[in-house]
């Protein structure tokens, strides 16, 4: 669970950061990545850290989510609202539980959006699943941290429980090999005159949030891929 | 589990006590009782507690835990350390059971101590209970507000409340349909020449197997054979 890692996109307040931080490291959670956070490095952050300064300072900051999940297989968006989107649901116990069982082979991130607004549609289409924290349906929106404390505290729970055995599962694919497989779907769907670039509609959109459902392992996603190919060729 | 009163005993910075009222509102406990806070009340309390300032509002300040827990039957405290005393242990989710089987009955108190000494010996002496929240060994000391948090959250989880809906997707796609979509499928594949239909080998079976794990719906089947039928006109 060590391996799991924590995405905090565009922060506002740097005193969330360093809460979040105490928070992974009461649990047993070591990466931080931060996204684009408002103020970092800071004196509020590193003071409501206490004493875990030290995975604060390890933190890693980019400027996209992109660089942030491209070696990860599983991503999960923690969500406050009920979306519309066919995103499958799940709540911290189930999601822990999904991370433990793929752990051996797949690493994880939990994005957590901004903190008035959560995650843009666009996270949200990277996210295989989204988990939410069952609450107070009048007062839904928990601190940033407080979130991570709960879902966190989750990963420890389901770390010391007793392994099911699940079926082992090849390696997942990471993002940065979905994006591959992404680029070459669309490039293909040009080619073959089913998208038009000119009116690309919700196509792309959709096939992504299919094949963000399936999860392919790196078996599967070397076949569809072989299969893009075997299309273009024939087109040439 | 409205009624499990939320006790802070002590606490230091105001901070903590705002945020411990929003993750109480969050997870749907309404009632807290501060026992000699250090500074009460506070803007900073109020500022993190966010939109449960009128839980703030109503928190209850005594001078004695005596008068926080007079008409309480069960009284927990929270405790980041083992202690050697004999007061039995529960986890957070044994706790929340514990509190959710004597609800009907028997009112609870949880108490949190001081933000670097917790609970004294008179204090413990008090509690029928310990609950011990699962924490890295090397730094096992949560913020007040975080305790709070993961204690109310199972709280919230054991009463059972409403779960939020899930997504609603379309009609998923009959086997019939699927069939039809295979069908549709292992022919192409043979068009492009990347499936040999005299060493058909596994491909089939394990294209199968992702498509089953992804169910797609009834518009996102009519999308993958559109691609399909796009394959084909263009080989023509």
């Amino acid at each position: 669970m060590k391996q799991t890692r924590i995405v905090l996109i565009n922060t506002s307040h740097p005193g969330n950061i360093g809460a979040a931080a105490r928070a992974m490291k009461n649990m047993g959670l070591e990466e931080l990545y931060l996204v684009n956070p408002k103020v970092f490095p800071s004196a509020e952050a590193t003071a409501r850290a206490s004493g875990a300064d030290d995975l604060l300072a390890r933190a890693v900051c980019v400027d996209k989510l992109e660089t942030a999940i491209g070696d990860i297989g599983l991503v999960i968006g923690a969500s406050a609202r009920s979306r519309t989107l066919p995103v499958p649901m799940l709540d911290p116990r189930r999601c822990a539980e999904l991370i433990e069982q793929q752990a051996e082979t797949t690493r994880t991130a939990i994005l957590f959006g901004r903190e008035r607004t959560g995650l843009t549609n666009d996270e949200l289409d990277r996210c295989h699943y989204l988990v939410q924290i069952p609450t107070n349906p009048d007062y839904p929106s928990l601190n940033v941290a407080a979130a991570v404390q709960v879902v966190a505290y989750e990963l420890r729970v389901a770390a010391g429980l007793p392994e099911n055995l699940p079926p082992k599962h090849h390696r997942l694919a990471t993002s940065g090999e979905m994006e591959l497989f992404y680029q070459h779907l669309e490039n293909t769907l040009v080619a073959i005159d089913f998208l038009d670039p000119d009116n690309p509609r919700q196509l792309m959109r959709r096939l992504r949030r299919l094949f963000s459902r399936v999860q392919p392992d790196e078996n599967e996603i070397n076949i569809l891929r072989g299969i893009l190919t075997a299309v273009q060729q024939r087109r040439r």
